[in-house]
């Protein structure tokens, strides 16, 4: 006698709850009070009577409710004096949404993705059918959800982009380029509602297309994060992302108001995952408590499977007992190239600066602490509480040349020559110089030791073998002894950046 | 004034149910029926009516159900003649589990993997409480599936390991080893409740021990696999998981049985991937319809993160362009060595006999056939149709070797010789000779072109550098370009193939 795959609303409806203990499920109790709400002319919908706890729970049209209370309070006077009642009263301004689904559990569990615990559901599952009580004004984000659950309906994904430089603008096209694919294969529909950078958020309600730039560059009003987040409310946009492709260190700290607004986040942006153990860990109990996920595969490697799989190894309760590794691309083209050609130090540097390898100043790639973080955060999978300052970094640049200013820097870089040319010669026969992350020690204690140095290795070593500037990652492991698990391949570059962040994107979907 | 983490049970309970349409929700209906069974002196525990669909069930102690049904037949015997009630009936032995907790989405969710839908199911969201509705002979089961849940009990795993030999014999050693570690780390109890061979099936409601091998031996009785079905249904055993560590055709036969039983599958049995695509496909449709997972990373590269890994990649919408890879240990260590020693193929092959790296008949390795699978498992990932037989295989083993027995195979094992020191002979300088995997062509087309074959490659390329018996894995993306993602490492032993098992039966947990 069921149709299938009809979703019923009502609106303007209210709950009139009825509470006390002791008493309930006594004979007779419901029906005095059935009685006195006929007698009052009051017609009852979805009922719920706890027969355990202690309250029942009746749907009423709200233009009722009112005298649906008071007859009650009327029929239970002595009761409510006595205090076996403890108190009646409604809930306004619900709706009801009715429906049949054999994936009930699914419906449950998306609505709490999005926030909304429903006031009162009831179902009789063996038929399927679910009935669930709202407030009116979450009334269609609720449909949107149960329809794209119930009739397969191309499920909504809404994206706010932070950071539109080098991966963000590739990321914003590789997302526009693929969207009518992924929305045929997938069933998803990645819609980008905002797109901010340092000074301003703009908002898109439709999403913005192939002229994203001209918008973003005459978005005028001026946004903050509380218009933002009221602007996502008021339009009830289900299925958030937040993506930051920034390296700002302020912008971080909004991570968790985000995850409290019902974001998801993803991100290439390694600040957050090095800051203090304490704020690392309340991350990630608040998004534990809101059911959020917070992914950052491209953290380390770019889009190399390498936070994924470490975090699969370690949950599987493989021992891991050493992580090294080549980690920045822009140091393995200056070591593989340096050690290898008969050339200065500083005109590799040089070289790698003119391919756009390094950053605009090279010392932030010699420093570094570019590597150390990445290290850290490896570490930090691993469940070791190291903070940044234990970590031992070799710093490349000498000090007289480090407080400089970057063109000051950039003209006196031969002064670097002579130390780095005395360093290849002195190696072993065969050898090359590699810049190494390596986290290592006894990795069953609370922290490990994680150095960030020069070495020379045999050229005929794995990490000897590097070239180019790809990344390299050997993961020591228990069950593997001496030989490691290696992971190679481009570990940088915006376009496989952006890729790695939208299938972390696509990981959430 | 409620207490929190407090379960209650109620046992010998009955529903009754008075199902009709199109009157329900009328002044007048509830209290009519509520009167009714107040005078038939009838006590009403759980109510669930449905405001929009067309039934109302009541939860009465199970010796009033015929009282209750009585009663409601003789108030609405006209509307039953009529047809406006359709039907009034009970459902006996029943079970109330009253609970209160903030993550009522989980235990339905577990409730639901453990093939439990509870016949009516009651919450009042905002505050909690539920009430789940179960027959007395799940009781048990809800009851330790609820209490995980709720007090973070340690959650038992029950394991029915078939294949006890290398792997086998290994995966049952690691899991008793670590057993006590994953149970206060992860609040996990993994419990090995049978372990089977192609004769018998061992049964131990407690869980194997250390002396599992003699308990194997000495289990007299001959149980088949519809004993084994009874002995987990009578047990009430909840979170089963298959563990296949064949390499049967038969037995793969009985996946599909074994995930309508409630079971979740681990193998490292290959054969199941490889079979023809419709039976493939209907695994899968079958575990999603028993919303079951069936995990098998071992497969291919053993523990290697490998399927996980193009999985992930697929998923998260990168175009796989070309799989390419040493995918055989015993294959890897015969061409590593015979490319740069001066030895006869006949003794290398002997030497890798010795070591243990090839099968008993080393011809099941060198006819390609091992590698085709892999091959053929990995192209699946990627939605590709391909069959068995459409892989292109090298036969390394001439045509006159491949029939006759194992022993004579091995004595004339030196016929082989003239023909891979002529192939050997005749490469490029610095060149060196593998044996790979190419999974090509159009990928984004239903079959892909599938190459098993012995190619000659630089030295100095990454698949020259293989070593040992290392496996190596180039994955060509779109993203990558020409640069592939590269994972390397031990692709076979039982030590890491039984520790990549242990990782899938983990990710389960």
């Amino acid at each position: 006698m069921e149709e299938n795959n009809v979703i019923t609303i009502y609106k303007n409806k209210a709950i009139v709850n009825f509470e006390g203990r002791d008493f309930l499920g006594q004979i007779g109790i419901d029906s005095r009070i059935f009685n006195a709400l006929q007698g009052a002319g009051v017609s009852v919908g979805v009922i719920s009577q706890q027969a355990i706890e202690n309250g029942i729970s009746v749907l009423v049209d709200e233009y009722q409710a009112e005298t649906a209370v008071e007859s009650l309070r009327k029929e239970f006077e002595k009761e409510l004096k006595s205090g076996i009642v403890s108190q009646i009263y409604s809930i306004d301004n619900l709706a009801v949404i009715g429906l049949v689904t054999d994936n009930f559990q699914k419906i449950l569990s998306e609505l709490q993705k999005n926030k909304i615990f429903p006031l009162l559901l009831n179902q009789v599952a063996s038929a399927g059918r679910v009935n669930l009580v709202v407030s009116d004004n979450q009334l269609d984000k609720v449909k949107n959800i149960v329809e794209t659950e119930i009739f397969g309906k191309v499920k909504t994904v809404h994206l706010v982009l932070v950071g539109h430089g080098n991966v963000g603008s590739t990321l914003i096209e590789q997302i526009l380029d693929s969207s009518y694919d992924i929305q045929n294969r997938k069933r998803i529909n990645l819609k980008i509602i905002a797109i901010a950078n340092s000074k301003n958020i703009v908002f898109n309600k439709g999403g913005f297309g192939s002229d994203w730039r001209q918008k973003v560059l005459f978005g005028s009003s001026e946004n903050t994060l509380q218009d933002l987040f009221q602007f996502v409310k008021e339009n009830q946009f289900e299925n958030l992302v937040l993506v930051d492709n920034t390296a700002s260190k302020d912008f971080v700290k909004n991570y968790p108001t985000f995850v409290e607004n019902g974001f998801d986040i993803v991100s290439s942006n390694k600040i957050f995952n090095t800051l203090p153990i304490q704020e690392y860990r309340n991350l990630r109990k608040t998004l534990d408590k809101n059911k959020k996920r917070y992914l950052y595969e491209t953290n380390v490697g770019a889009g190399l499977p390498l936070i994924d799989t470490i975090k699969l190894l370690h949950l599987s309760g493989e021992n891991i007992t050493r992580i090294k590794g080549v980690f920045s691309g822009s140091l393995s083209y200056i070591f593989n190239n340096f050690s290898v050609r008969d050339e200065k130090f500083s005109t590799i540097v040089k070289e790698a600066m003119d391919k756009g390898f390094t950053e605009p100043d090279p010392r932030e790639d010699l420093s570094g602490n570019d590597v150390a973080r990445k290290l850290l955060i490896l570490a930090r999978e691993l469940d070791l509480i190291n903070e940044f300052s234990d970590i031992n970094i070799q710093n490349l640049i000498p000090e007289n040349l480090g407080g400089i200013a970057k063109d000051e820097f950039i003209s006196r870089l031969e002064e670097l020559d002579a130390e780095y040319q005395f360093i290849k010669e002195s190696q072993e026969p065969n050898h090359v110089l590699r810049y190494v992350g390596d986290l290592h020690g006894d990795l069953s204690q609370d922290k490990g030791i994680l150095d960030v140095k020069l070495v020379s290795v045999p050229a005929s070593s794995a990490l000897g073998q590097l070239k180019g500037s790809d990344s390299i990652f050997e993961i020591y492991t228990e069950s593997y002894g001496e030989n490691p698990i290696v992971i190679m391949g481009a570990g940088a570059g915006a376009k496989v950046t952006a890729r790695g962040v939208f299938g972390d994107i696509l990981r959430l979907c």
